[in-house]
C-alpha cells in the first residue's frame, strides 16, 4: 500500500483523541476494578536527546479484578525514522518523525478472564520542503486462558461491527493481519484468538483513516468489558491459576522474542519500564507442561490457538 | 582470531567427555538436592530434516535445593552452518557442520543461593575435499540475588585457577568476554557477576583448546557447590522471595531479548522445550520496582551488577 501525501495531517486532533481515550479507558477500568487505582508516571526525555518527547504511563497493580493493568500514552519525535520503520519504504529514510500512541495491556487476576492488549498509533514523517507523510496503525487482540465460544464471538462481532461502520472490506483484512502477527512460530500457536491489527494505514485519506482508528479505539471497552463482567466472579482454584501462569509464560515469549515493537524499543534505548509494562505480574514455566487430553485447557490449545473464523 | 585448520578434530573424545560431564553434574546436583531426581527426556530429530541429531534433556523440578535445574546434552548436524555462525567468517558459509554441547541452568529455591549457567560446545564445519574447521566455545556465569563478597571471590578464583592451569593469558580475556556478553543494555546492568566465556576458540591447536574446555567444565562444580553449601540453609521470608522473583524477570529479559543462542534456536526451529529449560520456574514483574536505598538489594545493583575485578 502506498503512503498518501495528499492530506495534511491533523496532529492536534489525533493527540486530543488519544488523551481522551487513555482517560476514558482508565476511568472505566478503575470503575470495573473497584479496589485499586491507576497511578500516573509522567516522563520527559531531555530535549537534546535523539529521541525527544514525553509520556504518561498509568499503572494499576494488585487490584481486585486486574492483577496488573498498564495504559500508556507517549508522544515522541526524532531526527531520523528508525530503520525498522523505513525498511519497507526506503523513500522515507532519513526523515524526521513524530509518533504518538496509546498502548494497553491488562492482566486480570481470575484465570477465566482473558488478558488483552490494545495499541493505536499515529506517525508523521517530515522533511523540509516536502509534504508530510503520515499513517496510522494498531488494533486489539484477546488472549483467553479458558475456551468460551460466546466470549470469542462477542469479541470478534464487536470488532467487525466497528470496522464495518467505516468501510465494507476492512474487517477481514484486519482480522487476518492480527492472526498473522500474533503468532508464536516456535510454539506453532497463536498468542490468543486475535482481533484487529493494521499498519501503514492511510486508505482514503486522513479523515477516513482517523475514523477507522477511532472506531478501533472506541470499540475496545464494549468488546472487552462484557467478557470481564461475565467471567470475573467464576470461582477458580490452584489448577486454573497454575494454567494461567504457564500460559502467561507464552505471553512473555511472544513479547520478548517476536514482538517487533517491544524489541525495537528495548534495543534502541526506549523507556524500559514503559515498554515492559506488558509483562505479566506473575509467571511460571514448567518443562513440557501439557494439559490433560479432553480438558478445557486442552480445548484451548486445539480449538482456540489457531486462526479461525468466529462469526 | 583465525580458525585453525591444522589439526584433525577428535569428535569421539569430545562427545565422550560431554556425556561424562552431564552425568557427573547431574549426579552431584541430585546428591546436593537430596529430594528430587532428574528425569531424562531423550529426543531425536528425523534424519530427513535440515537439522538432524539427538539429545538428552535432563530436568529436575520441585527439589529441596533446586526449584528447577536443567542439564541438556545435544548432538546435531546440518547441511549448512546457520547465518549467525558464519557472519564473522564468510569463508565457512555453505559448509555442513556438527555441533555438540552441554548446557545447564540452575534455579535454586533459596534467594540467597545464586542462579547459574554453564555451556560448553564444540563445532566442526566440514566440506568435501577440504580440511575440517573446528572450534570450542562456552563458559559459566553466576547470578546472585544477594551480595556476598566471599562467594564472588570464590567463584572467580576457581575460574581463574582453572584457566591458569592451561595458559597464562587466558583468564582475563575470558572474564572480560563474559562481562561483555551477559549485559542487559536496556537495563544498564550485567546479568550477574560474570565468570568465563569464550567463542571461536582453537588457540594452540586441538589438544590445548580441548584442555581449556575441559578445565572450564570440570571446574564448574567446585566453583558453584561450595556457594550452595554456604547459603542454602539461610532463612528467608517473603521479602527475599519477592526480590528473587523480580530479579528472575531480568534473567528472562536477558535470555529472550539478548541471548544469541536462545534467539537463534527459537527462530530457526530448534527444540523449544530444551531451549527454554533456562526459564525460571516462577517469575514476577512489577512496575518500576526499586530496592530501598542502603539495603542489601540496593547493594547488589550498585556494587555487583557492573563489571568488576573480584580478585
Amino acid at each position: 500500500m502506498s503512503i498518501a501525501e495528499a492530506d495534511l495531517p491533523d496532529v492536534p486532533s489525533v493527540e486530543a483523541w488519544l488523551r481522551g481515550l487513555q482517560d476514558r479507558i482508565c476511568a472505566a477500568l478503575e470503575d470495573r476494578d473497584g479496589a485499586a487505582r491507576f497511578r500516573s508516571d509522567t516522563w520527559r526525555k531531555p530535549p537534546d536527546s535523539t529521541l525527544r518527547g514525553n509520556g504518561d504511563t498509568r499503572i494499576l497493580e494488585g487490584g481486585a479484578v486486574f492483577e496488573r493493568a498498564g495504559v500508556a500514552l507517549s508522544l515522541v519525535d526524532g531526527d531520523r525514522l528508525p530503520p525498522s520503520a523505513t525498511a519497507a519504504r526506503p523513500e522515507l529514510s532519513g526523515r524526521g518523525f513524530r509518533a504518538m500512541g496509546v498502548s494497553l495491556v491488562l492482566h486480570p487476576r481470575n484465570p477465566y478472564v482473558p488478558t488483552t492488549h490494545l495499541n493505536v498509533r499515529y506517525l508523521v514523517a517530515e522533511k523540509a520542503g516536502a509534504t508530510p507523510v503520515w499513517w496510522f496503525g494498531g488494533g486489539y487482540d484477546l488472549t483467553p486462558y479458558y475456551p468460551f465460544k460466546e466470549d470469542a464471538v462477542h469479541w470478534h462481532q464487536t470488532a467487525r461491527d466497528a470496522c464495518d461502520a467505516v468501510g465494507d472490506s476492512i474487517y477481514p483484512r484486519l482480522k487476518q493481519h492480527c492472526d498473522e502477527y500474533f503468532y508464536l512460530k516456535h510454539r506453532g500457536e497463536t498468542r490468543g484468538i486475535g482481533g484487529l491489527f493494521c499498519d501503514d494505514w492511510n486508505e482514503n485519506g486522513f479523515a477516513a483513516s482517523f475514523a477507522l482508528i477511532r472506531a478501533i479505539g472506541d470499540s475496545f471497552l464494549p468488546a472487552y468489558l462484557p467478557i470481564v463482567e461475565r467471567r470475573t466472579r467464576t470461582p477458580y482454584g490452584e489448577r486454573e491459576r497454575d494454567w494461567q501462569l504457564l500460559r502467561r509464560g507464552r505471553y512473555v515469549e511472544f513479547n520478548l522474542v517476536w514482538d517487533r515493537g517491544t524489541l525495537f524499543g528495548l534495543q534502541s534505548g526506549g523507556r524500559s519500564e514503559s515498554i515492559l509494562m506488558s509483562m505479566p505480574p506473575e509467571v511460571r514455566w514448567r518443562y513440557d507442561a501439557q494439559p490433560e487430553p479432553g480438558s478445557p485447557e486442552a480445548e484451548l490449545l486445539t480449538d482456540y490457538l489457531h486462526p479461525r473464523d468466529w462469526l
